[in-house]
């Protein structure tokens, strides 16, 4: 099968790795930013292009990393009607390549990715959809060999595997750098923070975060909640979060 | 240094491991619960009481990891006042000793323990006060010998260290709690989301929770949140996190 990568992102990036580690067919690299296209090119030692008239034509695959909202634009520029056209995103419709594509579906990596920093694919889950049997048992091929984790999805649900990753990562790494801001004006840097971080991400691979829930809020004790809450006098955003959160953690154990 | 640990917790089954590791003089464990003590003298091969008239008062060291409602209560029965005293607590002041013992203060490491799950003690950041030298000089050898990391603060800075652990630890587990909850809805177990929340706290490691923020709020993605929103209508908690830590994001990449 021969593949297209369109976009060369954070996600184009990692997937462009992992599809040359399994052997797979890359054809082009196409990025409306010619640099970053010529990067990704060089990387992978394939031929790019940042046209859309240059886009080759007879590729099996078209794989779309680009951002939401130039998904449809792309799509009705590449003109390859009999291929499979795949994008990558949590929150998008795969009836976005609608009147586009005849094969079309969705190959979504759960998975936050950060260009200078490695990481296993082959443990990454990937949550797919197919428009029909042609593209699903194509997908299927393919996401066997990227990782060992993969599971078919409606467009709906994988909209909620979305929105659980904005809760167990960004909002998260939120959380740290609040966290940081309050050492910091304690005048210890954010170092000190990382075996607690460490930690608390390891443990739920052990027990559920139900059980891992520890903390004021959950033993219910007012005295060091009103003292946090005093800390916070001057940062009415951190403050509402310490309220709206320790709500939700009593109400979360109060079941 | 002979030392007495009172309760028999997370925090004193941990902090007792340690301080046999590292060759300490443990005399005695108290908890008020019997079977508590038993059990921890067992694992630390030591004496046990669950009478506060039993406890030993020959020891130079009381090491406090007991609830904090319960400090004062306790400090007023030991009867050591030569000795020097210390708490584990991150929100309560050193002074809570005053008028009870001479020589007093507080270890406090920063972590989040679980009874059945081993940690590195020697990597714990601690964070310390001692009433006058006597106390802190034994306080820095004491602290010097269990864990490679610690910070002499004052009760005040104690607490802000306390307070940024209630979002790095407690905060965080709710995001996952909320997240394993959103992708059951989709029926796909919490395990999906492990890869997601280590690479989240190990980015971290490398660069800022600045830097590292991804996600539809920072890059102001109105559709997506339009969508998340939706998907959480029948869920005003988890709306409102949503919402409230969206504007927060925002205003932390506005600066």
């Amino acid at each position: 099968m021969k593949i297209v990568l369109l976009g060369a992102g954070n996600v184009a990036t990692h997937l462009g790795l992992r599809l040359l580690q399994t052997g797979a067919d890359i054809r082009q690299v196409y990025s409306r930013t010619d640099l970053s296209a010529k990067e990704l090119g060089r990387l992978l030692h394939v031929p790019h292009c940042s046209d859309t008239n240059l886009i080759d034509k007879t590729a099996d695959i078209y794989i779309y990393t680009i951002k939401d909202s130039a998904l449809s634009e792309v799509a009705s520029k590449v003109q390859a009607p009999k291929a499979i056209h795949l994008h990558t995103a949590g929150s998008v419709s795969m009836n976005i390549f609608e009147g586009y594509a005849n094969n079309y579906g969705v190959l979504y990596p759960l998975q936050t990715f950060s260009i200078a920093k490695p990481v296993d694919f082959s443990q990454i889950p990937l949550f797919l959809e197919g428009n029909n049997e042609y593209t699903i048992s194509a997908l299927t091929r393919l996401a066997e060999k990227l990782s060992s984790v993969h599971y078919f999805l409606s467009s709906e649900d994988r909209k909620k595997i979305h929105l659980s990753a904005v809760f167990a990562c960004n909002f998260t790494n939120c959380m740290y750098q609040l966290a940081e801001e309050i050492v910091r004006e304690a005048g210890v840097p954010f170092e000190v923070l990382l075996p607690l971080i460490w930690e608390t991400a390891d443990k739920v691979n052990y027990i559920s975060p139900k059980e891992a829930q520890t903390g004021p809020a959950v033993r219910n004790d007012e005295q060091t909640m009103l003292t946090h809450i005093n800390l916070l006098k001057d940062n009415e955003n951190a403050r509402n979060i310490y309220l709206t959160i320790s709500e939700q953690i009593k109400e979360l154990h109060k079941k």
